[in-house]
């Protein structure tokens, strides 16, 4: 076995965000695996769940979008080398026969995608440790070659922020002449809203108040539309061909939904599948209402591609991953913008 | 005023199906109304939910679809004369200004459609009178010439029944190559079937038991499907475009959501407005979710023309008007293949 070093959470402490530097162990290669040394993470809402218990039990080292470096690779890898910048998602193997995984749509593996962290390896049965840490080692082909040009601190928030609103774009066919709403301008929003424009479409940022107005239009937005304003969501009525709602606390649907056209697309992201679930009571007038969840290799490949077609990445805060307490707390009061990325480069001290 | 016999419910009877014979009035034609002698007129499941008083309080002369011949016009009708054959749906009126209503989408009017029966005319704030009756005065560009070679009282359904799922096979494109699933046959199921398969679509029947098997075939799917056997449940996993929910009862809703594909469309139909509304969690997976209602005047003059072309009518038991009572007992046990309509010729003796 190989030894790292990373940030684990613990429930028995007074305050879960306080992360303990830890060491751990990471398998032997297998033939189709690579090692990488692990350069950059960005800190998700949803490790901030994890951490807090919402989404499952038990003490984790989270993180899952991280850039890095290829130091190791198993005798069958053809697709990577040592040196090879790569990224690295939300997920890390699949079963690779049900219809899902043959369509590169490896999130929704019929079997249950083995995620980055807090999933059960598929071979030894092992429970994955994220990326908050020095070294991860995965099969070679859930790890995406960095296009160049790309910042590796800054692509990392692409691996799930970036991919969890890329495909609902793309598999709602967004383009020049679309109208994309984006509700909440976070790790998420930030990037839809850059996303969506540059593939074309006219993008409005939904907020309560106007204070992100220039943040909005600096992103990319054509408007920022204020949803406590109610005379300017009844003049929205129908406006949208999609919505994007990334807003991970309560909110009420209702303003958002009514913004919809016919046969408009109301794509809920902020952690959808938390517990308690959220319902909702079918509308009427043909507006379809789905969630959505991160993203398989088919599109994750293609948004890197996009993104480096396009110059586009997150907008970071980097800290030194020593520093990953701070991150999470100022997370949850909202005070980034948009992302932090851990520099995991102080692990080696 | 006008005068007319119709068939009113009686909310104070021990057996509120036992419609009452009445007398009552119709406006006058104002300059764009005509008046139609409504010769036949199906009998929906929502006109029984309306007597049960899970659609709104108050008693009424039910029906919105039926077929009937002009026998009057206001002087500014341009669009029809005396003598010809007409259908009328679920809608007689709406705002005319909206977006909705622009896009020929008057069921989903921002003002709200005036409703065939129990709706308030936009003119004199009266309550509107539905089909159950022998003359009916609308404003004529919400009647529908109804082509030459279609059965008058096997295409009354049509305007209610078949525009309910029409609209939504439409708005999902479906066509050649779309899988298609239909869950319950009745009124709705069977034209959703019929029309589908008309489409070009590979349509699957959903169902308790096997008993409709041939039914099903002969309406033109391809495999009925037994939603009690859980193995064929699970083989169908991820199969289907649309699945077309009419079931009207109570009914689990996860067997159908999982025999949905990727991006697939849920479509609910059995009376999604009912009271208490129908709440479910968000999914997985990118399924879409949504409610369609009747449809508006540009789909329900495609749907004639479609059902012209291709020889489609509802499959009816015609019953005299005063066996009205016995239809919508047996509508509520099940026992109707596929819809009942009203002869209205005996409400002349």
């Amino acid at each position: 076995m190989r030894t790292t070093t990373g940030w684990q959470s613990n429930s028995a402490s007074d305050r879960p965000t306080d992360l303990e530097r830890t060491a751990f162990e990471r398998r032997d290669l297998r033939d189709d695996d690579i090692a990488v040394r692990v350069d950059f993470c960005g800190v998700c809402h949803s490790d901030l769940h994890r951490i807090q218990g919402m989404l499952g039990e038990g003490d984790i080292v989270p993180g899952h979008e991280a850039t890095g470096v290829v130091t190791a690779v198993g005798p069958a890898v053809t697709d990577l080398v040592m040196g090879d910048r790569v990224a690295i998602g939300t997920i890390v193997d699949s079963c690779g026969e049900c219809a899902m995984c043959l369509a590169g749509q490896e999130n929704y593996c019929w079997q249950g995608p083995v995620t980055t962290y807090g999933g059960t390896d598929r071979v030894d049965g092992t429970k994955t440790q994220g990326l908050y840490s020095r070294e991860y080692v995965l099969k070679s082909t859930f790890a995406y070659r960095l296009p160049d040009g790309l910042d590796a601190a800054a692509a990392a928030p692409l691996m799930c922020a970036g991919i969890s609103v890329w495909e609902p774009l793309v598999a709602s066919g967004i383009g020049p002449g679309s109208r994309v709403a984006v509700a909440g301008l976070g790790g998420l929003g930030h990037l839809a809203v850059k996303l969506a424009a540059a593939l074309g479409a006219e993008v409005t940022v939904l907020s309560r108040g106007t204070a992100k107005t220039d943040d909005a239009i600096s992103l990319g937005a054509t408007a920022l539309l204020d949803t406590t304003d109610e005379q300017a969501v009844q003049d929205a009525r129908g406006r949208f061909d999609l919505v994007i709602d990334t807003i991970s606390a309560e909110h009420a649907l209702e303003p958002l939904l009514g913004m919809l056209g016919l046969d408009g697309s109301f794509c809920m992201l902020g952690n959808p599948l938390m517990t308690p679930p959220r319902f909702f009571a079918f509308l009427p007038g043909r507006k379809r209402v789905f969630a959505s969840g991160t993203g398989g290799r088919l599109h994750t490949a293609e948004l890197l591609a996009f993104c480096a077609e396009h110059g586009i990445t997150a907008d970071v805060e980097v800290l030194p991953s020593a520093r990953v307490s701070e991150a999470l707390d100022r997370l949850e009061r909202g005070d980034v913008r948009y992302r932090f990325v851990l520099d995991l480069a102080d692990l080696d001290a």
